[in-house]
Formats: C-alpha cells, structure tokens, sequence
C-alpha cells in the first residue's frame, strides 16, 4: 500500500511495542508530526525542551525497550544530544529523529534558519555519529531499506540511532509491502568460547558472575536467573547495572563496589579466581574506583560484542546469543558462597531529629513495594539508594556511567507514561532537579502520579565531598520546591516538608493513601552529610583526578 | 613567572576584559574553578544547566565582546553544544572550556564516568569542532601557545572555540612570560577589491548598504556610520543585524526584511542596482523567505572571510579590514533615498479591551529608552520587536538565523550581569520560557534586575501559524508564570498580570518608579494573534518546507 515517508517510519516504530513519542515541535518536523498524531497507537508527548525529551525517550525505552523521539534540525537535536550520547553510553535504544530543511533547500544550500549559516547541511548528522549505533539520512528511495535498518539497529545492539528526515522526504508518497523486511541478525558459534569457559569453571576454586547494565538493556533477567541456578554460581550486581539480578535469589550475594563493598561479599570477589563480567562494564563509579580487588587475568568479559576469555578477543556476539550459549555448558559449582542479606525493613530510627542520610534512606527502605520502579539521580540520592534492597519485580533506575546530573526527573516521566500501573519513585537532590525542573510540568500535563522526593541540602554535595566543600561553585540559589506543582499549573498536589525521621514517615503513609497523585516531598538534610558510600567513593574520585 | 596552566588561561581570558566565567561545577573541572574564585578580575557565575550556560555566555559576548564558560567532560559539554553553535552560527565569540579526565586516566582508556565506557576519549572534541572555530588539547607543552591562539581566534573570527583541558594539566606549573605572544593578523590589501566596489558604485543609480549582525559581532557601529555617511549612501539594516545601524542616522532607511518591508524601503532596495552585504547574511528569516526583489547579481558581499564582487571570490580578509578600506573609496552618492520615519512613541491606543499583539508592541515603543538592552525570543515577540525604534545607544539582540527558542531568557542573564548600570528588558513567549525557566533563578541569585515580558498565549504561535494552529503538539501546560520569582527565591518580586493595554501602560509607569529590582510582566494575549510580520513570515516559511 502507498504511505508517506513519515507515516511508514512511525508505522515501523510502534510495531515495536512503542505507544508515545517525546519531543519538540517545529517547523521543519510539524508536516510529519500530523502521522504521529493519526497514527491511532501513537501518541505525540511535547517536552518543555529537548534534553528533557531525551530523557524522558531514555526512561520509557528502560521500560518498554524502545523509545522514540522529534526534534528540530540544528536547535532540538543538538539540544538533545547529552541524552542522546548518554542512552548510548548505558544501552538504551531511542530512535532520534530530526526534521530537517528541504532537500531542495539543502541542494540549493540556502542560508535557512537552524543551519550555520555556511550553506552545510551535514554537520549535525557528524556529531551524532560517535554517539550512535546507526545512521539514516532518509530518502524516498532508501526509507524502505533504511527504516528497518536502523530500527533493527538499535534494538540489536541497545544504543540510539539518528535518523535526519528532510520535511519533504517526510511527505513523499511510496510503496510499502505487506511484510517490511528486516535485516537479518548474524549468528555466532559460541561453542569453542563456551568450551573454554566451562573449563575456567571447572579449574576455579571460586567462580563469581558480575551482572550489569546489558542485562537490563536486553531484559535477560530470566534467562540469567535460570543459567545462575543451574551452574550454582553466585551472583554480584554491579550498581551500574542494578536490577540486572533478583535480588531474592539464593544465588545472590549482594553489590559489588570494590573496595566500599560489604566485607564477606567484597572477600568472597576479591578472592575470586574467575570474575564472569556478563553484560557488566568495571566503570570507576561502579568499582569505587577500580578498587576491585582481583586481577585483570582472572575476568572473562561476556559483554555485547565484546567478549574475552583467557586475554582473547573472540568476535563480536550478541550478549542474548551468549547468555543462551552459556545454558548449554556443563558444570555445577559444589562451594560455598555468602548470600545476600536481606536489610529489615523496619532498620529505621524514627525520632524529631534532623533526618541524616543514613536514617532517610533506612526510612525508604520500608516504602519501596514490589513492581516499583525506583529512580535514583546520580548524587547522594543514587550512593544512598543503590545499596537498597530491591523487592520482587522492583526495578532500579540510576545512570552511573553517564552521570548526568537532573537526568532522573524527565526520566521518571518517561518511565511513568511508558507503564502507568506501576508506581514510580523519583530520589533527586536540589542540585540536579534544578537542571532539568520543568517536566514536572509535563507529568502533570499528561496526568501522571509519581511520588518525588527532593533533598534539599543547598547545594552539590556529591562535589562538595571530592573538591571545594565549602566552595561558592558548589553552592546554589534556594528555592521553594514545595511550590513547583502549583507554578505548574497543579496546585493542589499534595506537598511535604521533611526535616525528621517521623516527618518523613507520615509523608509516605499519606501518600500510600492517595496513589492516584503525584506527591512532592522536600526532604532537608544537612549539607554536609552523605551516604556512606558516597563518602568513600567521593575520596577516591578524588584520588583519581590527580 | 610560574604559574598552573589554569591559572594561566584564566589570566589571559581575564585581560580580554572578560570578568565573568559562566558554568556548571563537574568533578573533572572542580579543581580550576578555585583559580577561577581565587582570579581577583574573575568572578564564577554558576547556572543552572550547561544550555543556560552556553546561552548566558553568549548574551554576555555579545555585550563584552568575549565570553568564557567552564562545563564538565561529556554530560557538561554536549548539554553546552546547542547554545555554542548558535554563537557560532551568529558570530558570538565564546570560550567553552571542558573539564576533563587527566591524561593518565585517558592512556589507560578507563571507563570512567562521562565517558562512552569504550576508553575513547576524543569524541566530544570532534562533536565541537563543526560549530567552533578553532579548538585545542592543552598540555603542559602547549598552553603557552594554544592559550594565545584559540583566544586570538575566538576574537578574530567572533566565533567560538573550544578548549579541553584534563585536570592533571589544569594542575601543572608552567613558565609564564612577562609578556604573552599572540598570533599576528594577517593582512590583505584590499585596493583591487575596493576600486572594483568603487567602479560599481560610480556606475550605479539606486545604491544601497545593506548592515547585517557581524557589524554586532565586530562592534563596528561608529566606522560603519562613518562610512555611510562619507559615502552619502542610503543604509538598510536586516533583522539578523538589528543594531547594527544608528536608527537615527539621516542615512538609515529601515529594516529590510524582503517582500513584508515597508513599501518605500522595499522598493529602494528591490530596484538598487548596486547592494553592499557588509557582514549580513540574506537568510529565510531575515528575507522573508529569500523574497528579495533584487537579482543575485547587483550583490557585493563584503562580509568576514566571504568577500564576493562582481561574482568574484576574493581572498578572505578580516571585516574590520574590509571597514578600514572602504573608507577610502572616492565616492559620494549624489541620489535621493527614503529616510526611516521614526514612529511616534505615542502611536499606540490605551483601553480596557483584550490586548493585541499590534498594540502590545505600540505600547513597548514607548517604553524603550535610549541604552536599554531588548532582547526578543524567536516567536512573535522577535517578529513584533526588530521593527521597533531603537533609540540612541539602546541595543537589540535576537537570534533569527539560530532560532533557538528559550535562548534569550539566559541570554539577559548574560547581557545584563555584562553590565548591570544598563536596563535590560526581554520579551519571550510562554512556549519559549520554559525551555530554560530556571535561569531566572541564577538573575535572583545575582541580584540583577532585567524587566520580563511572558506572552501567555497558550503555546507555540509561531509553529501554529506555519503548521498545525490546533494541532496538539502546539499547545503547552499553562504555567502561573507570576508565582515563578517566589519559587526561585524572591517572593518580593513585583509582578503583574496584563490583559489590556492600560493594565501594561500601568505595569510599565509602575516598573520605571523602581529600577533597581527584577520585574516579571505576565501579559495575556490571544492564542491566535500574532504581529503582521510574523502573519506573512509564517507563510513564506510553509511554503519553504514543501
């Protein structure tokens, strides 16, 4: 049948299980924005700018598997480029699509708004280019082969792609086939790889698997469920890469941070003689450093496309095709191992002092339920509450390789929309919500309920702990965080100001009262104080800067 | 004498009569921001995101002459890269200075932290080099001489350039002559060119100079009135390039804008025989949509490193060079010419009916002073605001080829904190606010005190009237934009809500009783109204996009 250009993309796109679409009007994007708006399981989710939207696609994609987004040429693209660089360096896959000047426009190279003013048109899709696994500059003639692409693109390996869709491309009328054809995805003998594993194994004395973000990104979380039970293996999570492992599985052990880990979980690792990184990446935030405590010979790396077993680097599988490989190999570790041990839930102090990290994140521990999604910002926030038990079905969202700060708050957006049934849960400090406050105002628009808690200690501890404590470029302006949803047109979200344990305790047995509302608690704490975790990792940070 | 390489950039960014370094604090820049704050011509102004950053330290280049500004490695930088290519697009010289990982950390290809997590640490670097004009690795090796030359291009170009600079290196003690060796200009002679520019003119009948925004960039007001006056020739000014020109000069016509212009400019200038481009550029935005009347070849474009006469590519000298050397010319033009008919400030119509967007901009005249600073967000407010009267000495600044929407609003943070005895008022739409709201608290923070006016007409007027004018991608969440000062820490802010145009009269004589602090002007208007200008631009626009 005939479809325009842009009406077969979106068509494409929510044959994957995608319903929303973030983003940015303008005028060269709007022609095209029509086939989202008819696209009847579609709906267009306008941001208050574009690295909002990014994240925001970032959020949804962790959840539903795949996000898309618009934005404009030059302007909302490049706005959204920090998101965009950030999916890719964590495994998320957003398709970023720019609407873009006339292919006329650009043959003619006029001297159009949005473009640099030189008469190039090619710039833009350069820079996309290192932080994207695909990219499409659209065609009447290539969409029907492009489009599948870089679809197949991102969905294979977990990272963004960017398409550029000149408006008159968009609005081209062509053939599209009952059945669109999609790449084909190349397969691996992993036996010889899975051969010599199995024989690490059965050398080792004391085997470890390190599960990471790749796990979350290609949803194995069963499948690496399954092969842990059957080889018997115990199993550490890296806090890039939270979620990735059940947390109530007898194989578990606990986090594994390097030097700041829980001392018999940190023994048992450190001493290992075989460390299985699987989808798992030994980043400086996750390792405290690159404090881990075993040596680099003792690792086999079993990563997206990136596989090394005894120094050697075997081609390039899919992390799906390994985990399925490694069902197949023989061995049952017979030794002991320490299991995780699961916090109380009532570990917290309640009393009418000023709430400390420590007692603010024992106090959450005891709000977190099954099937919640708990978002962390990378600051206090994410170091206090990466140590948290995770319930059944719960899942964790931070962004400690990428690291930007503010990107939880339009991620909790994208997450809550992508799957309104579960309850969302935003831990962000002042510092961060200030970068990217607005798409409260979005959660709002689209009826959204999640339960925020700011921490209002004046300022940017996680840098105050690494350099410049009581320096003014760690300081910030103080606001009214209490008076953000009425500002945004909600003034009657229920709002909490928390300076004690039991404060904080009333707050959430008032807001497991009222689920259908979004809750904004302000938390204070003093500006000194950090998580633990924080505190050590914060030196070593430091330490590493010298 | 010694100093640390950090210490050294800033010194040498101090003596360009830079005194503010904008920014968002990082732990790969923590530890060069302390010779930030202990620089005695220096001061750190912290925003809130690194877009309101690159965005502020535009505004203030575009006062100052240079701007500096300081993000971290990866998530600080690519959140600037919007805002950089618009002073780049625009002729704004910024320097943007990442904060990076050290060297060894780089050689080792760890996975750290802002990185992609694939140990290359060069991609950002070539993400800038499209929208800079020049960019620099520092090492201890090259500071000396790479300090002095992406400064000097910065200054030369009026562009930005990026600088990267690894921690370790920020550190490193260098030796520091008394005197600091800067890159000798390069210099043409222009004679053949200008006895060619003469030859036409002493041919021509209808002359005409058309001023763009490089005469801005390059603070040529004085020689460029100079010239036009020696030459007796009739000048037109382009949107892009609004203050470029003396309004109240007996040689100024007006704004051309193409085919909406003012009968008596347009004709002038669609009959001239002989049209001087002097640092302006015919974009979409400036031309109507490139409805010039005159044929490409009566052209002489005299612009920075784009010299074109008589359809010859000549060389590519400075535009100040380009200045210097049209002085010599030996001609006067001995024609008649339109002269710009300054409006009466008192043209407009005081009444309790629903305000129009063609009385708001009336009554704006009225309030403008002489030294004040307007700056327009692109939407209506730009396309109402370039055809007002600049009076002596006032400055306006839009961004019409970059067309970033949200742009101005950290943009008066810049332009006003560049020199606070200056009144600075800014006007921008609902839509384009909150994109970047939350530098209004960094105004606050400062103590500055622009005067704002939010249109609130319920969403993006300007893409309705190209596209979709009830399409829901154009509307917004509306905001109760008054409450926003209280929420960024100054609940004394006066603040007014403005449906007519005596409530803005009375809002306005109000705001001039008390100068020295932050106005905030909510004024109402209707969804579907829009200043003519923007009414016949937004056609020319759709029908670009087909």
């Amino acid at each position: 049948m005939k479809k325009r250009v842009g009406q077969f993309l979106f068509d494409e796109i929510a044959k994957q299980n995608v319903d929303k679409v973030f983003g940015v009007p303008g005028d060269f994007n709007l022609a095209f924005l029509d086939d989202i708006v008819a696209n009847p399981n579609l709906d267009w989710v306008g941001n208050t700018n574009e690295l909002n939207a990014s994240y925001a696609a970032d959020g949804y994609a962790r959840i539903k598997g795949l996000a898309a987004m618009v934005t404009t040429f030059g302007v909302g693209e490049l706005s959204a480029i920090n998101g965009i660089a950030g999916s890719y360096a964590e495994n998320v896959p957003v398709i970023a699509i720019t609407g873009a000047p006339t292919t006329q426009v650009e043959k003619a190279k006029r001297y159009v708004h949005h473009s640099l003013g030189e008469g190039t048109f090619d710039d833009y899709q350069k820079m996309f280019e290192p932080i994207t696994t695909a990219q499409t500059y659209l065609t009447e003639e290539n969409a029907l082969t492009e489009v599948p692409r870089v679809i197949q693109a991102a969905l294979e390996n977990k990272r963004p792609v960017h398409i550029h869709l000149p408006i008159d491309v968009a609005m081209k009328e062509i053939e599209v086939p009952e059945e669109v054809e999609y790449p084909e995805v190349k397969s691996f003998d992993l036996k010889p790889t899975m051969a010599k594993v199995e024989k690490l194994l059965k050398d080792s004395k004391k085997p470890v698997i390190i599960t990471g973000h790749q796990i979350n990104s290609f949803g194995l979380h069963k499948e690496v469920e399954q092969l842990a039970e059957k080889l018997n293996l115990p199993v550490a999570q890296l806090s890039l890469g939270k979620s990735s492992f059940n947390e109530s599985s007898k194989q578990y052990m606990g986090i594994y941070d390097g030097s700041v880990a829980e001392p018999r979980i940190r023994e048992y690792v450190d001493e290992s003689d075989v460390v299985i990184l699987l989808g798992a990446k030994l980043t400086d935030s996750a390792t405290s450093g690159f404090s881990q405590g075993f040596a680099d010979d003792v690792i086999v790396t079993l990563n997206h496309k990136d596989v090394k077993v005894d120094g050697e680097v075997i081609q390039q599988p899919s992390l799906p095709g390994i985990v399925e490989a490694l069902q197949n190999i023989d061995y049952k570790f017979e030794g002991e191992f320490p299991q995780y041990e699961w916090p109380e839930d009532d570990a917290y102090d309640l009393n009418d002092q000023p709430l400390t990290q420590e007692n603010y994140f024992k106090v959450m521990q005891s709000f977190i339920r099954p099937n919640d999604i708990l978002l962390a910002d990378q600051g206090t926030s994410f170091f206090g509450a990466y140590s948290l038990a995770m319930p059944k079905g719960a899942t964790f969202i931070g962004q400690p390789l990428w690291g930007s700060i503010g990107y939880t708050l339009p991620s909790t957006l994208g997450t809550q929309i992508a799957d309104p049934s579960r309850r969302n849960v935003l831990l962000i400090g002042d510092g961060s919500l200030q970068l990217t406050v607005q798409e409260i105002s979005t959660m709002i628009r689209q009826q959204l309920h999640p339960v925020i808690f700011v921490i209002n200690n004046d300022g940017y501890t996680v840098e105050r702990k690494i350099h410049g404590e009581k320096e003014p470029y760690n300081d910030i302006q103080m606001w009214d965080y209490k008076a953000l949803p009425a500002v945004f047109g909600a003034p009657d979200t229920p709002t909490y100001d928390v300076k004690t344990s039991q404060e904080l305790f009333d707050a959430m047995k008032a807001i497991e009262e009222k689920p259908d509302q979004l809750h904004l608690v302000e938390v204070h704490m003093a500006v000194e104080d950090a998580p633990e975790k924080l505190e050590k990792i914060s030196k070593r940070f430091a330490e590493q800067n010298k």
